[in-house]
C-alpha cells in the first residue's frame, strides 16, 4: 500500500515558462526511458519478486521514489506551460511570424488536450506503453535492464541539461542526474552480488551449459567485411566468464542446409509451387 | 550493402508440426527481446556508429548475423506449423474436443493471416515495433542495452527449451542459446574496454560531475517500510564507481515544496480555482 | 447498410489556408476524443445492441451522425492544405526562416503522406487506434462514456475555436460546438432514465450488492498527506445513491498481509530465494 | 512524495492457482479500463491541477489508493501462476490432451518473458498504454472520465467474479468490487458540486453560447431510418441543461453544399482532375 | 452526409453459437486487412480527392457499401457469442475440461469487455489502427492499394470459409467473398483506365524521368546467392513499361563508398572516436 | 544467412547539415511505406515462401537489396543532423528567434535519444512496426502489395525529392527513386505470370467460385448520390477477369433483415431488454 505526501522529493520551478522546452522535456517523463518507465518497471518486479526479501525491498525502495520523480517532471513541465500560448504573443501571431513559430514548436497536445498539463508521452507526443518494462522473474536479467534504463536515463537527461539555461530546470535535473547516478551505481552493486552468488555471469546461469551447443559459445564471426572488430576483446582472449577463449572466425560459414518448405494445404490457399508458369 | 546465402545458419527443422508451440516460438522472433530486436538494435548503432571502426565492425558483425537468426527462426516456425490445421483433424473437431482445443492453442493468424508462415510478432500477436530499440549514440549506454537484450534473449530461448521434447527445436535453440552465451560476454569485454577507456562507469561519464547535485549522488532512500534492503552492496561500503560511499537513508523527506500550480488563461478553458462550491 | 449524399451537413470552407492550425486540428477528427472515435463508439454500440429498440436507435442516430462530422473536419482540414508548402513560400525559405519556421509547424504527412489530405491521426500524427472506444454491453456505462467523451470533445473543439480567427474555421466549429451540446444534454437525459428504470446509479446496477464488501463500500481514504478532501461531498453526507452515508477514513491502514510469493519451478529459471549472497 | 509499507490494502490470496483465470484477469489491471489506468489518471489529474487544493487532494488521495489496487492485483496474479505450468502437468502433456489444452489457455508470456509474473497487458497480452487516460485541465470533464473508468472497471471485475469460484479470488474482487462502489459514488459527488459551481451542465460552462451555433445546439436528427428513438427524454421535452426543449428532426437534411477541393500542387504529383481518360 | 437504414445488406445469421470462430472472424473486421480497413481507406481518399469527380464518386459509393460490411461482421460476431459462456456449460468446468479448452479458446474479451459484442480488434485482439490505411492523394498508387486490400481481404475469408461448416456462416462469407470478387474486378478496371489517360504505369507518373538515375532503372540486381530469379520476366525483356530492357546483374557491387561519420558535438555525450582504448 | 560490406550501394552524402529535412526524410526510412517495411515484407515472404525457388530467390534478391537501402537512409539522415543543435546557433537562441524555431523544426529525439542518429521512426516519430507487412503465403496477393508498396514508396520519395534542393540528398533519391522504378515494373511482371500461369486474376483464384454468392459478384452499387461513377469502366462491360459483365445497381437495397439480438445471459451485466423505463 502507498502513501504521499504533497511536498516534492526536490525543487521542480523554472524561471520561466518555455513551452518548447516542455515538449522536450517530456521524452524523460513518459519517453522510453522516461521516469513512468522505470517507476513501473521497478514496481513490477517488485509485485512479481519471488527471490530474497532484500531485494524485493531494494525494488520497493527505489521503484517508490521514482513516482516521486514523476511527480517532479510532470510538475515542472505543467510550469513551463504557465500562460502557454500567451495571450500578448497570440496578439502577435500575425505580426511577427517568429513569435508563432515558437509557439508551433509547442506540443499542441499541451494546448487542446491537457490544458497545460503534462502528458504521460514522450517529446513526439507518442503515448507511454507497458512494453518499454521488463520484470522477467531472473533479477541478474532484470538489474541489467535497470542498469541500462538508468543509463539512458541519465544520458537523456544531461542532454536536456544542455539543451536550456533556466536556472531553475537546471536545479531540478542536476538533482536527477544525481540520482541517477546513485542508482546506476547501486544496480552495478547489486549485479556484482547476484554474479557472485550464483558462480557464473550467462543469464540464465542455471541452465545447464551442456545442453547449449558449447562449440559455438564462444565464436566470434566476422560476418561484416573487415577486420576492425578482431582487435577488440571481445575477439580474443579468456572470455569475461572465464570460462573459455573467444574464436575469431574470419569467414564464418553456414552451418545448416538450404531450407525447403513443404507446400501447404490447398484450403489455404497459398500460391503452390510447380505452377507451370 | 548485404548479400544472401540460402543456407541457413545453422539447422532449423522440428521433427514434427507442433503450432502450439510455434505461436510460443513467435515470442523470442518477434517479441520485445526477440531476435528481430537485437538484429535492428545492432544494425542502427552501427548506421549511426560515430566512433572508432572497430566498434562500428563489431556492431555490424554481430548485426548482420543476428538477421541470420531472424531466418532460421522464421524457418522453424514455418515448419512447425506445416499441415495446420491439418485436414484430418479438422474432421476429428466435432468427434474429439480435445483435438479443437490444440487447434484453439494456435495463433488464428498463422492460418488466416501469414498461411503457416511466421509472423513479426510475438507470442499474444503482438506486432513487434521499433521502440524495442535504441541507438543512442553513446556506446556503452548501448552496449549495456545489449548487454541486457542478449540476457532477456537467452533467458526466454531456455524457458522456451523446457516447453518442447522435439529434438529439432532443441537442436536449433541449443545453437541460439550457445550464441547469445558468446555475446553476453561479448558485450560484457566491450563494456570493460569502454569504462577502463572513458575512466568512469556512471553514463554518460563526460557530464560535468560538479553540474549534479553530488550530494545526492550516492544515497539510498528507504522509501518502503521494513530495512531489509539496507544488508545489501547499494546500502553501504563505497560505490562501484570508487568515489563515495554509499548512504543509507532510513527516513527520506521530501527535500522541495509543496507545489501550486497557477490559474490557466481562460480561453483554455480549465476549472479556474477558487470556484464558489 | 448505409447511404451517403455528397453534401456536408453544414460548411467547411476556411477563409484561408493554415496548414499549420490544419496540424492542430487533426486532434478533433483522429485524436482520442475526436469524431472519429464517437463515430465507431456509437455504431460498435448499435451494432452490438441486446436492449430496447429504441437505444439501439438513438445510437445509431447519432452515431451515423458522427460519420457526416468526421466528413466534415476531413474536408476543412483538406481545405486548410490548399496549396501548401506554396511554391511562392518554399521559395522564400533561405532568405525568411520565418516563413520556414511555419512552414517547419506543419505535419510532414500532410505533403509527405497525404498530398494534402486529412488524416486519420491526432496533433502529433499519432494514427487512431481503437482501444479508444468502448462498447460494453451495459448501456449506461457506455452512455457514462458517451458523456464523457462529448464532454473533453466539445472542450478540444472549444479551445480550437481560441486558436484561430479564421471565419470559415469558426463558424464550422461553431457547428460542431453546438452538437456537442446537444449530444451531452441527450446522453444525460439517457443516462438519467436507465437509471431510474434501473432503480441504482451504480454500475452495474444488477450486481448483487451482498457480494460486495459492503463495508468498504462507502469509505474514503486519506492516502494522501492533508485534510483538504476532507471538506467535499464526497467525503461526508449521504452517498449520491441514497444508500449509506460517506465514512472519511483519515489514517488508512491496511487489512490484508505481507504478501509473500512462493519460487517458481526451477525450469523457468528465475531468481531463487534464499540465494547465499 | 510517495511511501510505501508491504502489507497489502486488503487480501490478495487465491485458494487454488489457476493459469488461465489469472490471463483473463490481467484485463482489470493492465486493460483500457484497468487499475493501472485509473491509477495513472488520477495521478496526473492530481500532478497538473490548476484549481482548489481540496480537488487536488482527492485526487491524491484516490489515485494513490489506486496503487495500491494495482499491487493487488498484480499480486493475486502471480499466485494463481504459482507452479504454472507444473512439472507432473506437462508430464502428461502427451497422453493427456485435455491437460495441454487448459495449459493453452494460459498466456505464455506468463512464463516466458515474466516467469509467471504478473505483466502489465490485458487480457489478450496487449501491453497498457497512457492514451487510456485523460487529464484534461477541466475537472467536470475529467470527473465524468473518471466515472466512466470506475463504471466500466466494476463491470468487468463484476463479470470476472462470475468466471470463478475460487473463494480466495471472489474475496478479493469483492473488495474491489465495494471500492469502485465508493469512488463512482464520489466522482459523481463530486460531479454534482461543480455542476452547480459552474451554474450548468454542458462541459466547458465557460465557452460563451452566443458562439456556438444555438439553432442547432439542441436537435436530435433522425439519421437512421426508424422512430423509436423519438420515444426517448433525449428527443422532446426540456433538455437536461434547462435551457431549451429538444426537437426532434425526422428528416435531417444537409446545411452544407457539396464540397469540391481545388487541386493540389503539381511537385506533389497528386492525381490531377480533368485528366482525360 | 451519411443515412442508415436498419435493414443489413446481407444476411448474417449463424446457424450455431460459436465463440472459438467468433474469435478467429474478427480478423477480418477488424484485422490489417479487415472491412474497418477498407471502410477508412475509401472514406478517407474519398473525403481528400482532388480528382475528378467519378472518382470521388467511386470512392463514396465503394466506401459507404464497406459500412455495411462492417455492420454485417459485427452482426454476425455478436450472433457467435449468444449465450457464451453458457452457464450449463459453465457448470461443467470442474468435470470437463474439454469444454472449459473450447471456452479457453475465446477472447476473454468477448466476454469481460464487450459483454458478448463484436470488438474492433483483429483474431489476436489486437485494436484496429489507422495506419492500416492510406489516402495519398494519387489515385493510381491509392487504387493499388484498394486492390491489394481487396486480394488479401479475399484469401482471409476464403481461409475463414474454410474454417467452418456452420451453413448460416457460410452464407455470409460467400456474399462478401462475392463482393471482394466484384471489388478487385473495379479496382483493376480504375487502374488500367488511370495508367492509359496517364500513359505510364509507375507510379508517380508525372515525376520527370530525367530527375532519376535512369541507369539503374531497370537492374535487377541478384544479391541472394543463387540464380533461380534470372528465370523470371522481372529480370529479362521489355520490362512492362515498354520503356526499357530489364538487365541481370549476376554480381552486384557497391557504387557508394564506404561511408564515415564525423564525431557528434561534445555537449550530446555520445561516444567519441579515437578514445585510447 | 547474410553479409554485409562497409560500402554503401550508393551515395549518401548530403552538402550540407539540415536536421529539418532529416526529420522529414525519416518518412521513407520507418514510415508505414518505409525501406524497413519493404525490407522486413521481403523478407518474412521469402523466409515463408512454399512456392517455387525462382520466386523465393527473387523475394531474397530484392529483400536484401532493401536492406540496404535502410543503410544508405540512415547513413543519409545521421549527416543531415551533423552538429545540430549546432553550438553556434544555440547560442543565438535568445536573440534571433528564428533560428530557435529551425530548431524547432527538428525531432527532438534526433538530439535527446540518438544523439544525431537516425531513428527507426516515420516524420512524426511514430516507431516503425511489423503491421505494415504482410506475407500471406499467397504471391499474387503479396506481389500486389509489393507492388502499392513499391508505388506509395517512389511517391514519397519524390515528393521528398521537391521538398529539398540539396544536390547530394537529391543524388542519393534520385537512385531510390531509380530503383522503385524497377521494382514497380518487376513486381508487375510477376504478378502478370502468376495471373497468366493461375488463369484468373481474382485472389485466391483457387477458391470454388460455385461457393461464392456469384449474382453479386459483378454489381456495382451506388450508394452514393450521384451517378459520375456510371462513367467507369468498373460500372460497365465486361469485367477485367472477362467472366462476366459489370451491372451498374443505381438504387441498391438491402437483401438481409433487419436483425434483433438475444439478449445476453444475466451473469454479464448487459443491459436487459424490455426495461420498464
Amino acid at each position: 500500500m502507498f502513501y504521499h505526501v504533497k511536498d516534492l522529493q526536490y525543487n521542480a520551478k523554472p524561471a520561466y515558462p518555455d513551452p518548447v522546452y516542455a515538449k522536450k522535456l517530456q521524452e524523460v517523463l513518459g519517453g522510453q526511458y522516461g521516469e513512468i518507465t522505470v517507476m513501473m518497471q521497478y514496481l513490477f518486479q517488485g509485485f512479481n519478486c519471488r527471490a530474497d526479501a532484500k531485494y524485493r525491498d531494494l525494488l520497493f525502495d527505489i521503484g517508490t521514489e521514482e513516482i516521486a520523480h514523476v511527480e517532479m517532471l510532470a510538475t515542472l513541465i505543467a510550469r513551463l506551460l504557465d500562460n502557454a500560448p500567451a495571450k500578448d504573443q497570440e496578439q502577435l501571431v500575425n505580426s511577427d511570424p517568429a513569435i508563432e513559430a515558437i509557439m508551433g514548436g509547442m506540443n499542441p497536445q499541451h494546448a487542446i488536450v491537457s490544458g497545460l498539463g503534462a502528458l504521460p508521452s514522450d517529446s513526439v507526443g507518442y503515448p507511454w506503453n507497458a512494453r518499454y518494462t521488463i520484470a522477467s522473474g531472473n533479477l541478474l536479467a532484470d538489474f541489467r535492464a535497470n542498469l541500462n534504463a538508468e543509463s539512458q536515463g541519465r544520458l537523456q537527461v544531461a542532454r536536456l541539461y544542455n539543451l536550456t539555461d533556466d536556472p531553475g530546470v537546471r536545479d531540478t535535473l542536476s538533482f536527477l542526474i544525481a540520482r541517477d547516478n546513485a542508482h546506476q551505481n547501486q544496480w552495478i552493486a547489486a549485479i556484482k552480488e547476484l554474479e557472485a552468488a550464483e558462480g557464473d555471469i550467462v543469464v540464465p546461469t542455471t541452465f545447464p551449459r551442456n545442453l547449449q551447443k558449447e562449440e559455438v559459445a564462444y565464436d566470434f564471426y566476422n560476418t561484416s567485411q573487415g577486420n576492425e572488430s578482431s582487435h577488440g576483446p571481445w575477439a580474443q582472449g579468456l572470455a569475461p566468464d572465464h570460462k573459455y577463449y573467444f574464436r575469431y572466425v574470419e569467414h564464418p560459414v553456414p552451418y545448416g542446409p538450404r531450407p525447403y518448405l513443404i507446400p501447404a494445404p490447398y484450403y489455404l490457399f497459398d500460391t503452390p509451387p510447380m505452377l507451370k508458369a
